[in-house]
């Protein structure tokens, strides 16, 4: 509600002004990105963050509303960045389509690994970022469901399901311990899913 | 260092008044896991607790000092609830103790679900309930690695932390949709482990 409310305000803008809007409120995010990734929601400052932006609280609080709201919108704002990064060619084979997807969630688990693990590691018992959180699993694996010629059983989707949580793991896994190379990690990712759809 | 002083203490009383420290804490944490189980973090008021166990407000704080540090021996005493009931007879071969450890998580899954829920659904950003999780993941690879004859490389050691992902997410899954009943997920979790370590 509060947020069709900017939105139709900023319509109303011209666009030099919009721009700015939506500029600021990307460099908040990404502020926000780093804040939330590297430490404890009760640990993030949000004096910090608007100093860091050369803003005052209030304004912040003009954008977000409150420090949850700007939590909620920072995760959001990761998981759409996951989503959109990953998506494949329609026209590539199924396998090929698998392995570009992996490869372009592993650059954002390497590159953007304060993101991935704000997403993974967040307050996933608040109903809002537990939402955006689903909604991104469900997203993948109805992407993987896509490209099988006749759908899936109950039991096929509990283990892409699974598999999805696979990723997760040895993804986090992987960046906190190493262990093995990227293509290493790109090659334990492909070789599950293939033997799991298998069982 | 607050709960060494808290254990001297109860060490100096009669058996009795001890008895009833911790009866009462278990009494407690029962009311907290189905409150953190049920509802997010925010949401869950320290005086409804109270209430219902017919105490103080400041009698509960007296045992657990904070509603955080509260929360945290709620994720904790259910992490020791699952670590426990997962443990298996050293004396089956390792197949069957795969089985019967399982099974076990599966009854913990199905008879404690908001306790599974509370401790997978948790705060994980928080760094002491993560610390608690990622304790009970470990001892869980510890066990599965303890089954093999010639210990793990850092290749298979990542795909026995996926399988854990796997589990969680599957059992996640089932206690919200369904879709087979239990001897069905058990089949999923124990073939999945077997096609896994074959990768």
């Amino acid at each position: 509600m509060a947020r069709a409310v900017r939105a139709a305000r900023a319509e109303k803008r011209p666009p030099r002004q919009r721009f700015e809007v939506d500029a600021r409120r990307a460099q908040l995010l990404s502020l926000g990105l780093e804040a939330f990734g590297s430490r404890s929601y009760d640990d993030v400052s949000i004096d910090d963050i608007a100093t860091q932006a050369g803003i005052s609280k209030g304004l912040l609080y003009h954008y977000f509303t409150t420090k949850r709201g700007f939590y909620v919108e920072v995760v959001r704002d990761a998981a759409r960045q996951l989503v959109e990064r990953t998506q494949t060619p329609p026209d590539l084979p199924p396998l090929a389509r698998l392995s570009v997807a992996i490869d372009a969630y592993l650059s954002f688990v390497e590159e953007r690994a304060l993101a991935y693990v704000a997403l993974m590691r967040g307050q996933t018992n608040d109903p809002d970022v537990r939402a955006v959180v689903d909604a991104t699993r469900d997203e993948f694996i109805d992407r993987l469901i896509g490209g099988l010629p006749n759908g899936v059983t109950p039991r096929q989707r509990l283990v892409l399901v699974g598999w999805i949580g696979f990723v997760e793991a040895s993804s986090l896994a992987w960046l906190e311990h190493g262990g093995v190379d990227r293509q290493g990690l790109h090659e334990i990712l492909s070789s599950a899913l293939l033997a799991l759809v298998q069982t």
